[in-house]
């Protein structure tokens, strides 16, 4: 076999064979086929497809690449949760302590910030002392104990995958449902889940810009879980407008506090909710309850104490500095720039990946993987999508770390680019259920 | 300007500016963009296409990464050809001397064979001592003592064409109308020539397989040309066999022997001929024929000595050993196995490209750039497409050098390819003329 022909094949847009497929990953795997011929194999899966026996066997053949966890010690069913990213996305941090009050265990393995969605990890890590690169071997005890734990990704988990991540990251080919679908579904095998739940983020604060594109990586990563007899559950998810009231990784955990007592916002407890029925249910943990009682009790535990609790205990266990007031953040967030509404009317739309670059701009995330970041910074969005509006009304602000110092020169440059992603309108404008669909 | 914008952009089907052509022809000659992004932009380039006016950018850009040549010393408009390659294209040898017989000059760099084409280097090389890397420096002196010299394309010519071939070569991006035009067009306006004869080869022995596909080609060059202000005259010519009656290096260069000496193959001498017209025109050194006695001249000149004598003249000022009864080949070839026809009928087609790696598997050719070469090595075709054969008559040969061994289980495993190569007919064939088309 040569990977020279197996490029011309795909750039020829045949399939690649399962043979073809276990040599090329093999050969990124061990560093034997060069970056060069591995692009541009990458580039002509993106621009000519991958049938659906081609991704699975990508998939499997990636999982196959490092070691499998086994996650026996897991009460029930092993269940796993994915976004595909979004901006103010904070589901994690709230989904994880309600599941454990359903004895639904966790082991969720998150990434880092990159680019305009923030990372898991980067948000945890805005708690003072809080530990994200737990050994593999302290899994069961944390579990045991808590019924979850939180890590960075480890690197025997599908080696192949973060080499053409890297790759594609610089290449260009990021945007590909076949590779998206097989990076995720590749991950997530080799992590042991017997079931999972895909949240399939979709609008402009999402990689799925649009509807079709949601639609179609859903029904790929649904297709790859079918082959690979992994019971697959897609949430597709609004993620036209950033998710809850902020972005930003102390301002989003803060959210995350306010949502456990009883003050989330909406959007944020219904995909919340929304997610823990699903995988409530693949746990087999319903305790008999109908899919409608299931979700109130998640709600009524998530905002009322029992999650908090359960919170709490995650923080502890893994080292995060706590007061009586709550969590201790490594870098408190200073409101340095309240802007206004320019007119009387209606927010219609906020373009959420734009809202994450200046998030970004504003040092919450990182345009490059080796950039520092700013746990205090980010954006309090006061005016969301239907939101009426006076002229003078505050409609969001940007923050930076209260030890931090940023220029007002680009302080108002962000405000300008702020004025550039929100829309209004003089009618009122209709509200739509973050939930868009439920694919079980 | 950023190369991963650049590969989105591309990768997106958006046309690239002159700027960002520019940045990337740059980062590419100074090293300053890696391999990986490279060949990710060409695998878009391939899939996506672009249109003349990038190609023609991209031309120049790659013209001006190295230096330009001055052919100031040659008489009259400097005038070059090139041909895109096929099996048995024994062209170049015949047709510079004949050119000189007119007083057009030639400056010509040439390559050597890769693949199922021969090439041009390796066809002089088996002349004992000839030298094909002459320093740039004496290209007016041998221009000036024999109207002629043949090198091996020097390092400072349109060295990003160099860097990028290379890589198209091992990720599977060589077949694109764009890149082949203008790598053509980079190196025939950085050599100099201020008007082009392209010899477009199309059929089974050339890299466009297809009439349209060669259409395309030469279109795409024509288009540079005007775009850059060389004039280009495009010449399609019949590539669907091999060109006359061997392949091979030592083999071809007897049969340019038997050319200049009155028994030439008729096709040879119709590409020749017709491609010299051409650059006669264009040099303006017709001396006021007509195209038609033009054409009966230099079929005159190019078959009763007047070619004959410039073509030793050549040989003689690069170092080329000359015996009474022609030039010393460094190896001679030795017909190994005579391959005869199955079937009483007519040859209705030979596979060429099939045929040009049969050469390359007993020695002919490089698999591999590093790959030594066996000059005696090559086929002689006694039975072309049209020719009528009786079961048993030979209709072509293997040979391998005198010196050399090659193994019986080898040759027997070439003459089945040589069968699956040869397809005939009950019916007669009709033949048809080697010269398809000239755009001029």
């Amino acid at each position: 076999m040569n990977i020279v022909d197996i490029i011309l094949k795909k750039r020829y847009k045949q399939d690649l064979t399962f043979e073809e497929i276990d040599y090329f990953v093999r050969g990124v795997t061990d560093g034997s086929i060069p970056d060069y011929q591995i692009s541009a194999l990458l580039m002509a899966i993106v621009l000519n497809g991958m049938h659906r026996q081609e991704m699975t066997n990508l998939t499997l053949c990636m999982a196959d690449s490092g070691t499998y966890a086994d996650l026996s010690y897991c009460r029930g069913i092993p269940v796993d949760k994915h976004s595909t990213g979004g901006v103010g996305d904070k589901v994690t941090p709230l989904l994880l302590p309600l599941l454990a009050t359903f004895e639904v265990d966790s082991v969720k393995l998150s990434g880092r910030g990159l680019g305009f969605t923030g990372g898991t990890i980067d948000k945890f890590e805005s708690i003072k002392g809080f530990n994200t690169a737990i050994p593999t071997a302290d899994f069961p005890r944390l579990v045991n104990e808590t019924g979850m734990v939180l890590s960075a990704q480890t690197p025997d988990l599908a080696p192949a995958d973060k080499i053409l991540y890297a790759l594609r990251d610089v290449t260009g080919t990021v945007d590909s449902i076949p590779l998206i679908a097989s990076s995720i579904m590749s991950k997530k095998i080799a992590g042991g889940a017997k079931a999972l739940v895909l949240d399939v983020t979709c609008g402009s604060g999402a990689f799925m810009k649009t509807r079709e594109r949601a639609d179609k990586l859903a029904a790929a990563m649904r297709t790859i879980g079918r082959l690979a007899q992994i019971k697959t559950v897609c949430v597709i998810t609004d993620m036209d407008q950033p998710l809850g009231r902020t972005c930003g990784n102390t301002l989003e955990m803060q959210e995350v506090m306010e949502t456990f007592t009883g003050r989330g916002a909406p959007d944020v407890i219904r995909v919340v909710c929304t997610l823990a029925v699903q995988l409530i249910k693949l746990a087999k943990k319903t305790g008999g309850m109908s899919d409608e009682d299931l979700y109130k009790e998640c709600e009524i535990r998530l905002t009322t104490g029992p999650a908090l609790a359960k919170f709490f205990e995650l923080l502890a266990s893994q080292g995060g500095e706590l007061s009586p007031s709550g969590p201790v953040y490594r870098e408190l967030p200073h409101e340095a720039m309240r802007i206004t509404s320019p007119v009387d009317g209606y927010v219609k739309h906020i373009q959420a990946d734009k809202i994450g670059m200046i998030s970004v701009k504003l040092g919450a995330g990182r345009v490059q993987k080796t950039d520092e970041i700013d746990y205090g910074a980010g954006i309090c969005f006061y005016a969301k999508v239907g939101d009426r509006v006076r002229r003078g009304d505050v409609i969001c602000s940007l923050c930076h770390g209260v030890s931090r110092n940023v220029s007002d020169d680009l302080l108002f440059d962000l405000m300008e680019e702020i004025y550039d992603c929100y829309e209004f309108s003089d009618e009122p404008v209709e509200t739509s259920d973050p939930i868009i669909k439920i694919l079980d």
